[in-house]
């Protein structure tokens, strides 16, 4: 049996459960607040970030341990796919939503709205979320011109990189912050992500105390 | 021809070039600025962050992406050693450092030292650089229980994990910021990573206007 301890608000574990679901890995999902780890979890990941994998005695931690041992591991459907140039392309757009993203963006309206709130119960401050908001539309035009020029973000098929911005805009988009009517191939981009059965569990998601926007789990939105 | 982009001051650069140095590829490096890169540079990588791996035409940039593509083309030696399991030890502990250690110290000591100087011209934070030393007391905690157990980071033998550890290590070694005679066994492990030839060029590196500490080259430190 395959355990991930996960958060519903980590882009991380949300990578790791649709290439599991991709791959069709049975899984067991446990919930821990970043905010407010637990000892136990704390033991198995001395970094203390999600996603953690478990299985038969074994421990694998962190985003790129688990990313590859799972593409490694479970080979059918590959999500590097491709010759070495093509990874390389998808290696660098999960970088671009691993990194990029996750600095600009995440850390600035989820840093804010939720881990702020849960972890300190302050309210956001507006200032550092406009700035958040605005690195967002910066974003959203790459996603856009991304998704126009292909029908996956790299190519013809579905890969990697459509899993890891996925993950991460399927979390702002919970929250609310995303004006699809703006990007109207980015929209369609995730209309076709929002179909396929591995993101069935993420619109189901809920995060305690935060209502999902009014189209999150709305395939027609 | 294999050209790199790189700077001296940029782990992830440090990373490839040691990268290549042990799997014997002919490269020619060109310096560039992090906090300063050319209009035409950023053409080349829109996340505008080092190294960037140019040849045949073909751009790979970014940490993850370079990385991977260094260790599928050139499978001798392999950095990625052992099974799927102790791939995943070696990926985690890259993820320590190039996330972990470059959040809590590098952006830290470094940030304050180089990229503040060099970007605004303005002093380093005193309370801002007792904060990236404290953290680094612990990060070199964990490095000298790590090389306590083992020969090298994840085993007998050298991986990608001395890689990524040695990169940032390096820096700050450069900086004068590591006080070695307090980790005899992290000390063990970095004088053979300094031995090795991989390496001598990156013991040769300067940095314009920051002289390297004392014992940066001795191979006896």
């Amino acid at each position: 049996m395959v355990l991930l301890v996960h958060h519903s608000i980590s882009p991380q574990s949300r990578k790791a459960r649709i290439m599991m679901a991709e791959k069709k890995v049975l899984f067991v999902l446990k919930q821990e607040e970043p905010w407010n780890m637990s000892k136990d979890i704390q033991k198995l990941n001395p970094a203390k970030d999600l996603p953690i994998f478990i299985f038969d005695g074994h421990i694998i931690s962190g985003d790129y341990a688990v990313t590859e041992y799972l593409e490694e591991n479970y080979t059918t459907p590959k999500l590097l796919t491709g010759d070495n140039l093509h990874r390389a392309e998808i290696r660098r757009l999960c970088d671009w939503f691993d990194k990029k993203f996750y600095n600009e963006v995440y850390k600035y309206i989820v840093g804010e709205k939720i881990f702020k709130r849960f972890s300190s119960g302050q309210s956001p401050d507006s200032k550092v979320l406009k700035a958040g908001t605005n690195n967002l539309k910066f974003h959203m035009e790459y996603l856009d011109w991304l998704a126009e020029r292909n029908n996956y973000l790299t190519g013809l098929e579905f890969s990697l990189a459509d899993v890891a911005a996925a993950a991460h805009l399927s979390i702002l988009d919970y929250l609310g912050d995303i004006d699809w009517e703006n990007y109207k191939n980015a929209k369609l981009w995730y209309s076709k992500i929002k179909s396929r059965p591995s993101f069935k569990d993420i619109l189901k998601d809920t995060i305690k105390g935060v209502p999902a926007s009014k189209n999150y789990q709305n395939l027609d939105f």
